[in-house]
Order: structure tokens, then sequence, then C-alpha cells
């Protein structure tokens, strides 16, 4: 399931908010519709979103008509700086903007033509690789997950949320078809429900023995003793092993923690910004308020009611066990263990 | 807001599967309507479903149309398992319809037109009773409010919850109506979201400044700093002080644990089941999967996925600061101290 598609010079999105009721897809032009894409979270998942800007970088080089390089150039910065703004906590999307950006800058002597050209090629190897990164990663996490293990995840780090195969999904993947018998817990994940709507989906099309729950269920269910190990992926991991991801992926930590299950993430290694020394630097975005207050449209909160939506919260690494990446499982002191790697 | 009315021997319910965006009320006019108003969650609340019950068991004496004492009180029994059968959780509901049944004995010598009417009488007092042991709570539990607090809760414990003013909100109301400046921070609480539509509801209308979070939001909340003190209801507390309640009330007392917030349960008497020993004994419900699959009629999760819907989960007294009852407010040991009061 490659939720991204390059195809003659435009990119095809599995739209990600009509999941698991409608498999659409939307066709992106120019760079514009890439960032409402990601904006509006048709395309999520931060290698997800750092594929799709990569395109959108390509994309956006062809849209420039000037042969002036300068110009060119200032215009270039401009649409990545205009990607770069559609989401704030997720590095991988400023790491494959940066990648395109220098890239051309690279290309700077040469035609414009000539940079464009290389801008697809570039992001399609960003594409490709993202795959071949994630099967890395399902390998490396494979070797922690025991015949039998009853794996709990949050939101969705699954093929959709990447190029395909999916890194939390991924090890996942990767343990069920080299023929251990696993099991996951899906929590559904609120407000925009990826658990529900797409990591459910992915498990069960794949036959991958898999329930639902609430996200308020994850504790009752680690007490009953039905939770072996924690999966999931990240938005971002600064230098000390802290990680941001989707909001309540504190939360189960705080659990793991308290009933003596170990916490993984799996992330690429563009996913580390060792640029920041801890998760407190990490900006956390703010959604609409109305991804609570409605669903499907529909009111359920009333009026005049105050909303906090957090799209994001970090793990402190203290509650990390490892973190797997596709160099390997790296454990702590994640503030050595990461800069050598 | 009383959400039970009783008026001319019809029980007139709040539906609560409609709030907050329409206040419908509901009539039961025998005793089988309340069994479906509690099976079909029209009330809930471990109180309010006691006091509907008592109502139910003045409805049922009513219907049964013989005057042989034998026949009477068999068909009595029979309406009172009937009722019990409704929700298995709460043992308000059980200990409000073995009082009736008591009271019931009682009067054995009497006429049964005689028993019909005092049975009507006992369950008035049991509905006017939950009102003034709410206040009792509100006040006990107000001396743990510091002005300035900011509380969080979990699920419903409000007036909708119980006759009038609520349990864990009937602390709330007290703290606010006695000049305190607190707020509160509302769980949705998935998948019956009794937080966004109840709690919300409740504290939006009387201006007590409240502000919404979905269930997974609750530790990123914590750890910003951002909670002073948890307080929830029960729907059964043990001798040991094992309290149950609303599903996910013990991922908030994990969570609270772990950032040094006080964790209070507000109930009256009545939830306290001094015949189980520990919260193991407890029976969870679980409760359709469509409630999780389905949000407002509307598919949101993959066919042929598995789900776990469990109602309510069990908090440990370790994790419990301090119950708030209607005869004060009793730390631990509980084992020691529940039996003394």
């Amino acid at each position: 399931m490659r939720p991204i598609n390059w195809e003659d010079g435009v990119l095809k999105l599995v739209d990600q908010t009509r999941l698991p009721l409608k498999l659409v897809w939307v066709s992106c032009t120019g760079y514009r519709e890439v960032e409402q894409a990601i904006k509006n979270m048709i395309v999520r998942g931060a290698p997800a979103i750092g594929v799709s800007a990569a395109y959108g970088m390509a994309m956006g080089a062809r849209e420039i008509e000037t042969g002036d390089k300068v110009e060119f150039f200032s215009r270039l910065k401009e649409i990545a700086d205009v990607l770069k703004a559609t989401r704030p906590t997720a590095v991988n999307l400023f790491w494959a903007v940066d990648r395109m950006m220098e890239k051309a800058e690279m290309l700077r002597e040469e035609p414009t033509e000539r940079i464009k050209e290389e801008l697809v090629r570039e992001a399609v190897k960003i594409d490709d690789e993202d795959i071949a990164t994630n099967k890395a990663i399902g390998k490396y996490g494979n070797t922690l997950v025991k015949n039998g293990s009853r794996i709990l995840t949050h939101c969705n780090a699954g093929a959709l949320a990447t190029s395909d195969y999916g890194t939390a999904l991924g090890v996942i993947r990767e343990a069920h078809y080299s023929g251990k018998e696993i099991s996951v817990y899906a929590d559904e994940t609120r407000p925009f429900l990826q658990g529900a709507r797409l990591t459910a989906w992915e498990l069960a099309h794949e036959g991958i023995p898999a329930t639902l729950i609430c996200d308020n269920m994850a504790g009752y269910v680690m007490k009953l003793g039905k939770v072996d190990m924690v999966i999931v992926g990240a938005d971002r991991i600064t230098a000390n092993g802290d990680a941001a991801n989707k909001i309540g992926t504190y939360t189960v930590a705080v659990l793991a923690k308290e009933h003596g299950i170990p916490f993984y993430v799996a992330a690429p290694f563009s996913t580390v910004d060792l640029s920041l020394k801890t998760g407190d630097e990490i900006r956390i975005e703010e959604r609409n308020p109305q991804e609570i207050t409605h669903i499907n449209g529909i009111r359920v909160a009333p009026e005049g009611i105050d909303v906090f939506n957090p799209a994001f919260d970090v793990t402190p690494n203290q509650y990390v066990t490892a973190i797997i990446t596709e160099k390997g499982v790296i454990y702590p002191p994640y503030h050595k263990n990461l800069g050598k790697v």
C-alpha cells in the first residue's frame, strides 16, 4: 500500500481523512495543492509528510518560469518556506525540504531545467529510501518481538504514515510475516481517530490479529496483563532521546512504565533532530477545536465550552526503552548513543 | 437540574443520549420502560441508576394486580431481578432495589395497596436523600479544594449522574459557589462521551470555567503543570478502597500518581460495597462494540476489526488519596476506615 504515488508529474495521495470508509485518491498538480494536502491532513504521518513535501518542492521548482538563477533560487526558497509552514512538529518535513534545497544549491551552476529534473529525481529517491528505511526498521525491531507478543500501538505509524510498510507497523508487519504469532491493541487515537480509521484498516486488511480500544482503555488492558510491549512512531526525537509523537503517546508511556512494559519508539533517522537538546524545545501544534467538538460534522460538545487540542506530546527519554531506527536499535543514554550513529 | 422527575406516577428522565444537542424527556409508565432506560443509558451514573431503579420498583409493585401476598412478593422479587439485571457494575442499583425490597418486606402484614403507596414514598425518599447526600459530599470535598485549583475530572459525576448536584461535580459546584476561583479540565470520555456531552454541558450552563480535552491529553496537561487535583465519581467501592468507575479512570489515576497530583473519589456511602474485599471481585460490564466502531451512527472503524469495550475499570486503593463521602473525607487505610464510618 503506497499512499503516495508520483505519476507523470502529478502527486497522487490517498485521502486519509476518508479512510476506512472510502479509498479516495487526491491529485496534486502544484505545490500549493501539496501545501493544502499536508495542512488538511489528507496526508499525515511524519515520514509521509516529508516525502510529500519533497515532491512539493519538485513541483514548485517546475512552476518557476524564470531563467534567471537568482530569481529562481529566491522563488524556490519561498516555496520551501510555504511547505515548511504547513505543520510545525514533525521534523521530517523540514529535513526533506532542506535536503531538496541543498540538492538544488549543489546544482546552482546548472541550467534551471536540469535543476528541475534533478529535484524530481531527488524526491523519488527520498520516497524510495523511505521504504528501504522502514524495512530495515522492521528487521531491527523484530529482534525485540517475542513469539506470542501482544503489542499496543498508538496512532498510525503504518504504511499510510510513510512511503510504505510503516515504522511501528513496519516492526509489527515484519514480526507477523516472519511467522511470529503476534497480536495488536490499537488505540483509536482521538480526536482524528488514526488508530480506529487507519491502523485498524491496515491490520484488518493484512489479517494481523488486532483489537481496537479507546485511548482511555490502555491502562486497564495493561493492568489485565494483556500487553507485552508498546511500539509507537515519532514526529521528532531530540538529542537526549525525548520523542514527540501523536497526542496521547506520553500517557501510554507513563502507563507502560507503571506496568513494567517496554516502550519502543520506531522512527527513521530523519526524525532525529540533533539541533534540539530536549523535547522542551519542540513546538507542539495546536489544531482546530472542532476536531474535538464535532465528529463527522455533527456537534457533540455544547456551545460555549473551551477546548485544548494539542496534536502532539513529548515523551521524555526516561520512558523510552529503546529507539528502533534503520541503523539499529539505540539504547540509553541517548545523548551519547544517538550522536554516535 | 433534576434529571429524574416523578410526576403523577410517571417517571420522567432526561434522555442523556441526546444531550447536549437536545433536552428531551422520556416518560416511563411501567418498570419495563425503566429497565430499558437503564440498559440503553437514557439514564446513567451510579446514583441516578439507583434512584431510577427505586422508582422502577415502585412502578413494578403498582403493576402487580394480585391481592395474594405470596404471589405479590414473588412477583416483586421477579421485578427486582429484572431491574438488577440491567447493568452489572454500579452497586447503587442493587443497593436501591434491595432497600425497596426490604421496605416491602417490613410491611408484609399490610394490605398490598398500602405497600404500593409506601414503596412510592420510599423511592421519593431515596431520591431526596441523594440530593442531600451530594450537597454533603460537596461541602466535605470543598475543604480539599484550594482557591485557584485546576481540577481534572473524567466522565460525568454531575447532576445528571445523580438526583441533582452531583458527586465529583458536587464538590466542584460547592467550590465554585463558595467563591473559589476554580477551573476544570473535562476528559471527553470515550466511547460514550459523557465528559464532552454531559460534564461540559453542566459546567458551561453554570458558567464554571471548563476546558474540554480528549482522554489521551490528560497526561500531557498534567505534565504541563496545569492540573492541581483530580476528582472522579465511583460506581462501586470495595472494602479495601478499590474503586470501580468509568473506563479510563484507572489511567487518570496512574497519571496523577506519576505527577504527584492528589486523586479523589467522590461518592455516596451507598456506593461502598463492604461485601467485596477487593476490586478484583467487581464484575466489569462490556458493552456493544458499535459504541466504538460507530459515532453518531456512522462507521469510523473498518469492518473485520475486533473490539474490546469495557465500560468500567478498577482503580486500586493505593492510587486513591481520599474518598469523599456524605459522612466525611475518608483516608487510607481504607480497609479500616471505611468499616468504621
